[in-house]
C-alpha cells in the first residue's frame, strides 16, 4: 500500500448540535480535526497507510486528539509532545441564508510555537510516497515556514511527491504576508490544490471573470489561473475545487485538474449539505489517492470530486467514504437509494 | 371498526442521530420495527383494529418490542414467545448523494426459526377483515413459506382479504429462490403491493422501459406489469409505489393501482425526506385502510400515496398520521403551514 | 440608544427534537417565548434597549422564563408576579408536506387573568421610544383589551410610537370577536404589522385575489389592503409579510410596507427552513429597529425582511441576528459561505 | 388473573436530568404519571390485569399519556375524553441535604373538573377484584368526593375490595377540608394505605411519639394509629410505610400492616435512592397484589415493602419490577450482584 | 439591598457527562464560571445586587459567558472587552477513590493580560457595600497584583468591605511567588477566606497538626492559624472551610470563623457529593451575605456552611440556593424530603 | 516495553443511560467490550504494548469495535474477518437493592464459530511476553477449547507467560461442562485469576466457609482454595478478587495472591460504584502489568486491587487509569480531592 505523511495542526472543534447558535446551547459536540488530519483520515478510509505529524501539549485533551487519529487508522508515531495548549475552534453551523461561523482560539498552540529541530524529516519521510501540508500550517507561526520548507526539501530528495493545499485563512495572515512566504515553498511542491480565491490571495495569481460571492463560474478563467500557476512554479499538477454557494444549505460542487498542459473538468454535483467543513480536505485526499494509484487525469479529478461530494453529506470534518462508495457515485448512482 | 392481522418479524433498529456514521457515535437511537409491524401501527393510527402476530424470544428486549406495539394501540395477544434472539438491524441515514446503509443482524431470530404448528390461524383470523404479510416474512427461514401459505388458506376460507407486499430483499434470498416459492403464495392473495423492481425480482414479471437507479418512470410500463400480474395470479388489485430518487434527501413519490382492468395514478409529490424507511409499508397500510373502508379505486390510490408521503416526513419507521391529516394532504394542502 | 417596551405573554414551549412526533420522544426541548418577548430579544440583539412587561406566577418555572429574557439582555423591571400558572405550548415540527402542529395550554395563565390596575403605564412608558404589542395579547382574556388600550393611550400622550402586530389566533377568538374589539385599539396605533389573512380575520379588510393555502401572491391586492387599513385607521405605516409556503421545509419570503401613500416591496428570499416559529415577530422587530433608527421606507422593508429571513435559519423562536449580519444579507450575500 | 381498576389523575411530569435545577437546563425529561396510574402499571408488571380510569383532554399530549399506560399493559377502555388540559408538574431532583422540589400545574385539569355522570361505575367495576384510588383524587375538585364515593359504593355492592391510599397533599387541601370529607369515604374502604403523617392530616388520628422531619420511628405509635383507624372506620386492613429520611440520597424503608387485630412489621432496608417519587404508590401496588393473591399478613407486608424498595432504585415514577425480582429481594438477596 | 462587586476571570468549563473520562465522550457540557463569578451568582440568588467585573475577548463565546451572568441576575456594566481569548478548563468528574481532574487552558486569556488603566475603580466601586476577589485573580498575570491593589485601596477609601479568598492554585504560581505578593494585598483586606492549606501556601502561616490528604481535622490548629492571620494582617474576620475528604463521592463539611478574638465553629455536614467545584466560592458568598446583613458570628458561619453544603448537591459551579432554602437547612432539616 | 496478547470475543454493549430500565429509554449507549479486550485496553493505558486477537464479521459495526481497540492504542493486526455476526449484550444498570441485568445475544457470533486453523499462534505470539485469555472464550463454541489449547502450547514453547481468568458464565456452559474441559487447559497456564465461585464452578475446587450472596469473606478459605489450585495444576501464581456486595451501589473490594507457597492480601477498599462491569478484567490487567514488570508479590496484589478499584469509578468496561493514578491510590490517597 502507498504511504502518505501529513503535517499540520490538529484542533479541538466545538459545535452546537443542529442549527443552534452558541448562546442557545449548553453542550458542544466535540471532535478533533485539522486540514491535514482530515486528509490523513480520508486516506486511511481508502486503505492507504497514513501517518500524521504534529505537536501537541502533553495533556489528556491532546491525547484524545491523538487517539482519534489512531481510531481512524492513522499512525501517530512521530507526534511531538510539549508546549502550552491545543488549538481549538468553535463552529456555529449555518443554514439557508445564514452562513456558518467559525471562532478560532488557536493562538499560542503547541504547533504554532514549534521549533525547526523538533521534526526529523529524514526519519519521518523514509519510505513514504506522498507528503501533504497546507498553507494554514505555513501561516501558524514564525518557525513554520522553515519547518515546511525543510520537509519539502527532504521530500524532494527522497522522491516523495509533495502535495500542498493553499487554504488561505485571513485570520492567520494577510495576502501580503502569504505572498511573501509561499512562493519559495510552492516552488518545492509537485501538486498544488486550492481554489481561485486561494490562488489570488496566497500567490497573487488572479482570474479574470470570477466573483466568489456571486458563485459565478467561468471555466476559462479557471484554466487560465491553473496554467499560470503551473508554469510559474513548475508544478506537475494544479487542481481546483469549483464551489457555487447557492445558500448555506445547497451548493454546487465540481473540480478541475490541470496537468500535462491540459485541463480536465469533473461533472458538477448539486449537494444538499450536511457539513461542509472539511470539504476541501476531502478533495485533496481524493487527489492524493488517485495520483498515488496512477489514475489518469480525468479519472483523478472525477474521483477527487466524487469523494469530496460525499464528504458534504457526512457530519463533522472527516471523509469516511470507502473507495467502493466513491466509485459508486463516480459511476453515476447519486440516487441515494437505501443500501440493504 | 374493521380488523386487520399482520404477520412478520419485528426487529430492534439501531441508528445514529442525524447524519452521523456508525463510527462517529456512541449512542444509537433504538426503535422496534418490521414491515408488517409498521403496517399494523399505521392502521391503528387511523382507528382500525390491528393485531400483530410474530415470534420473539422470552427476554426483556423482546418485551420492549411488544410493548411498543401495545403503546401504539396494536393487539399482541397471539404473539409466540421462544427461540434464541430478536433480529436487529443497524441503519446509517444517508443524505444528498450518500445512500442510507442497512446492516442486518437478523439471522437465527426466533421468527426465522419458527415452526408451522406454533401459529393457530383458525383462532387468529377469526372475525378478521384483512390479513397482511410481506415477501420478507416468506424469505426469513425454511418454515416460513409454509406458515404463510397456511395463513393465506385459512384467510381465504374465512373470507378474509389477503394483502401481500412483495418487498424483495436481496440479502434474504435470490430472485431464483423467490420465484421458486412466491407464485404459489401469490396465487392465494387478493391485493398485491410492491414496485416494479419487486415484480421482476420476486415474480419474474418485467417492465419494458424502467431503470430504477435513474429513476425514470414510464406510466405505460407500470400499467403493463400490473396487468400481467393481475391476470397471471388472478389478483383483484395490484398496487405499485412509484419512487423517483433524485437524491437521498429528495424523492418524488406517486402510486398506481390496477383493478377491474383499469389503472389509476395518484398525483406526484416532491418530498424532502426525513426518514424514508417504512415508506412502502405506509403505502400498504393506506391501501388496506382505503380498501377495507370501501373507497373507490382513484380515492384508494390517492389515500395510500398521501398517507405514505406524510410518512417520509416522520422520523423512524412508523406512519403515525391520522385520517384527517391524510385527507388534508389529499385535499391539496401540502403547504406545511403551522396548525395552531 | 432607542428604547422599546413590549407587552404580552411569555410561555414555556416544549418541542421534540428534530422531526419527531410527541409520541415518539421522552424529552422535550424547553424554551420560553411569546410574540412580544421574541420582538424584545431580537431588538436587544441589535443593540437597542428593550424592556419586557408581563405577568407570571411566582414560581421557579416562571423565573426561568424571566431569566431567559435577562440572559438575552432584555429588562424585566416591570414584570408583575402572581396568578396561577405560566401558559405553555407544545410544538411538533413539520417537514415537507407535514405541517407543524401547536397544542396550546395557555388558558388560565397569570397574564390572561391580569387586572387593569396591575400595570402602571405612566411609569413603564416614561422615556420610551416605541411600544409593541400584538393581537394575541388583546385576545388573551377579558381585561386585556382594556389593558392594551390603557397602554396605547399613555403612549400616545407621551409621544411613544405604537406598533401592533395583528397576529390572528383562531383558538383565542373568532373573527367576529376580534372585529368587535380591535378597531378601537388599532385606532390608537401608529404602525400596523400583519399579513393579508390577519387583515381579513381581525379587521374584516379583504384582499381580492389571494389564496393563502395555495400561496399565490398578487402584489396589487396587498397594496390595496394596506391602503384601506391605512386610511380607515389613520395609520402612519402598514407592513405585511408575504409568505409563500411551498412546503413545511421550503418557503418564499418577502414583505411590503405602505407609508406616505406609497408601497415598497422587498426582494423575495427562497428559504430552506430550520424553525419558522417567530418569523413574523422577527419581521416586526426589524421594522421597529428600522423605523426607530430613521431608515427610509425601502430600506426599512428590506431590513425587516432580511432580518426575518435569517430568523428562519435559527432554532427556536428568537432572532439572534446582529445588525451587521442582517446588513450582509441585505447587501446581497446570501451564499452562506463559512465566516472564518 | 385478578383484575384491578385504578381511578385518578394522570399528569405530564417534566424533570431536568440528573441533579440539575430548572434554570440550568433546556431539556426536560417527560413522563406521564399519577398515583393510581403508578399503581396500575406496577400491578401490570406483576402480571395482574389492570384498568385505568381518568378524564383527559382530547389532544395529542393526553394521548401520549394514555399510550404510556397501554405500553405498560394497562387497559384504558373507560378513559373519558374532554375538558381543557392535562395536569402537569415539574420535578427538580434533590440530593444529599437538598430536597426534591415539585411545582404543580394541575389546576383546571380535565379530571379536576369532571362530572359525576361521566363515570359509569356499574360497567367499569363489573368483574373486577380490586378498586384503588387515593386521597389526591378526592381533593382534586368539587365533584371528585362524590365521584369517588359513587365508585366505592358500587364496589361494595359488587364485592370488589376497595383500596385507598390517603396521600395527603397540602397544596390541594387543608387538613380541615380533608377531615371534613374523607371520613365518609374511608368508611367505604377495605384496605387503607398511608403513613403516620397522612393519618393525622387527613383523618386527624395522631401518633404519640413521631417526628417526621427527624425521621424517628416508634413501632408502638404506628401500631396505635393503625389500630385506631381500623376500629374507627371498620377497616379490614391498615398499612403504613415507614420511611426514615437520612438525606435526599439515603433513606431507610420499612412497613407495617395491621389486620385481624395484629400488627406485622417488615424488615428495614437501607436504600441509596435513584428516584423516590412513586415509592408510596409501589407499596400500595405490592399490597394489592399480595392481598388479591391471598398472601398471609406477614408475607403481604414483606412483599409490599420489598416491591417498593426496588422502586426507589428505578428512574421515574413506575415500579417495573416483576414478581420474581421482588421475591429475590424478599428472599434476602439485596447484594445487587449482576444477573447474567 | 446591599451591593457587592466581584472581580476575576470567567472561563468556559467543559466537562463530560456523569463520570465519563475525556476520551470516552464526544460531547462536553459547557458552562461559564470562575471563583468570583460564582460568588456573584450565589449572592444574586439570595437577592443581593451583584456586579461582576472582568475582561473578555470581543467574540460570541465570551458574550455567552457574559449572558450567563446576566441570566442569573448579575450586572455586567463594567466588563471590559478586548484581548485574545477566553480562558477555559476541562473537568473530568471523579467518584469514589478516583479524584476529579482539571486541565486548565487559561494562559494568554484577556484578563490575564489586562492592564491597570482598563479598570476605573472609582466608578466601579461607587455606592458599593462589598468587594470580593481571590488569590487566583492576583496570580493570573503580571499586572493583576497591581490591579487588585488598586481596587482594594479605592475600596478602603470608600468604606467598601473587602473580602479575599486565598484560593491557592499551584499551576498559577509557587508558594514563594504567592508569599512575595499576597501580604501587601491581604493587608488591605477586611475579611479573609480560605482553608488551612491556603494559609500555608499563600501566606506561610502553618497549622501544627493537620494533614490535608488524610482529612484529619484538629480544631485547635484551625483557631491558631486564624488567630495568627488575624493579628498579622489586622483582619476583622478570618473564615476557613473545613473539608474532610472521605472519597470523591463523600465529604464532611464544616467551617470556622475567627472574629473579635473568638472562634466559632459550624455544625458538620456529611455530604454525598453531586459537584464539589465551586464549594469554596459558595462559602465565601454565604459569608458576604451574612456579614453584609449584620448576622452575628455564630449565625454567619452557620449560614455560610449551610449555603455551601447545599452547593455540593447542585450540578456545575453555581450555588443557586435561596435564603429560605439555606435557612431550612440551618434550622436542622437535612432530611431531603420532597417539597411539594 | 513488555508486550501482551489477548484473545477472546469483543461485543457490542448496549445500555440505557443512568439507572433507566430497557423499557424506559429509546437510546442505548453503545460501546465495544469483552473480557480480554478490556484487559488489553487497560494494559495499553499503562503504557504496555497490547495486541488483541479475535474474529469478527466483515461489516461496519465490527469495524467500529476494532476501531475502538485502535483508539485506545491496542494493536489489531491479527484480527480475523468473517462469519455471521458480532455478539452483543444489553446491560441494565442496577442500584441499591436492584441488581444489574445482562441479556446476552452472543450466540452464532463469528468468534464462537471460528475454526482452529484461522489463528496462526506461531506468528501471533512471536516476541510476546504474556498471553491472556479467559474461561469465557473457552466456553464460546465447539472449537474454542482447541484454539485456546493451541495458543497455550505455543506460548509455553516460546516462553510466553500464560494468564487465564476463569470467569465462569452460567449461560455459556454448566459446571459439568466446564470441569470437563478446563483442567487440561489450566494445566498449561502460569497465572490463574478468578474468585472463589469460579474455582468451584469451573474447576470443582471448593472453599469451606464462603457464602457469595451474603458477601462473607473468610481469609483462610481463600488461601486454602488458592493453595489447592496451585498444587493441583502446578500454577506459579493464583490470584483472587474478594468482592463483598453490600448493594449494587456499594461494594468492598480486595484481593489475594498465592505464590511461592505464600498468600498476600491487599488492603480492602469501600467503593461507591459507577460501573462494576469490567472490574475483574481490570484486576487481571493489573496483575499482568505487575508481574511483567517484576513487582514482588505484595506489591503485585496491591497494584492489581488499586487498579481495579479505580475501574469501578469509571463508566463502561474499560479501565483507563494510568500507572501514576494507580500508584497514587496505592500510596494511600483515596480522598478523591480535585487534581488541578
Amino acid at each position: 500500500m502507498k504511504k502518505v505523511v501529513g503535517f499540520g495542526e490538529i484542533m479541538l472543534r466545538m459545535s452546537p448540535a443542529g442549527y443552534y447558535k452558541f448562546s442557545q446551547v449548553d453542550e458542544f459536540k466535540v471532535n478533533y480535526t485539522g486540514a491535514e488530519a482530515n486528509v490523513c483520515v480520508a486516506l486511511s478510509a481508502t486503505g492507504m497507510t497514513a501517518e500524521y505529524v504534529t505537536k501537541v501539549p502533553d495533556n489528556d485533551i491532546a491525547r484524545c486528539a491523538i487517539a482519534t487519529m489512531r481510531k481512524f487508522g492513522v499512525g501517530v508515531r512521530h507526534v511531538v509532545y510539549g508546549g502550552d495548549r491545543l488549538g481549538s475552534y468553535y463552529l456555529e453551523r449555518g443554514a439557508s441564508q445564514r452562513p456558518s461561523k467559525v471562532i478560532y482560539d488557536r493562538k499560542y498552540s503547541s504547533i504554532s510555537m514549534a521549533k525547526r529541530e523538533e521534526f526529523d524529516w529524514e526519519t519521518i519521510l523514509e519510505g513514504v510516497d506522498a507528503f501533504h501540508f497546507t498553507g494554514i500550517t505555513v501561516a501558524l507561526g514564525e518557525n513554520l515556514p522553515g519547518i515546511c520548507l525543510d520537509a519539502c526539501k527532504v521530500a524532494k530528495k527522497k522522491g516523495v511527491q509533495v502535495f500542498c493545499d493553499l487554504n488561505y485563512r485571513k485570520n492567520l495572515w494577510t495576502p501580503e504576508q502569504a505572498q511573501h512566504i509561499m512562493p519559495e515553498i510552492v516552488a518545492n511542491v509537485d501538486v498544488l490544490v486550492g481554489n481561485e480565491e486561494d490562488a489570488e490571495k496566497v500567490l497573487g495569481v488572479k482570474a479574470a471573470n470570477s466573483d466568489v460571492a456571486k458563485g459565478e463560474l467561468d471555466r476559462e478563467s479557471y484554466v487560465d489561473v491553473a496554467r499560470q500557476l503551473s508554469e510559474k512554479y513548475g508544478l506537475k499538477t494544479v487542481a481546483f475545487t469549483l464551489r457555487t454557494s447557492i445558500s448555506a444549505s445547497d451548493n454546487n460542487w465540481a473540480g478541475i485538474i490541470y496537468a500535462d498542459k491540459n485541463a480536465y473538468f469533473s461533472k458538477k454535483y448539486k449537494m444538499h449539505i450536511v457539513d461542509r467543513v472539511g470539504g476541501g480536505d476531502s478533495f485533496a485526499a481524493g487527489l492524493i489517492y488517485a495520483i498515488c494509484n496512477g489514475y489518469d487525469h480525468q479519472k483523478t479529478i472525477n474521483f477527487a470530486v466524487a469523494a469530496s461530494c460525499l464528504k458534504h453529506s457526512i457530519e463533522l470534518d472527516f471523509n469516511l467514504s470507502t473507495v467502493s462508495e466513491i466509485e459508486a457515485l463516480m459511476g453515476g448512482d447519486g440516487s441515494g437509494r437505501v443500501q440493504r
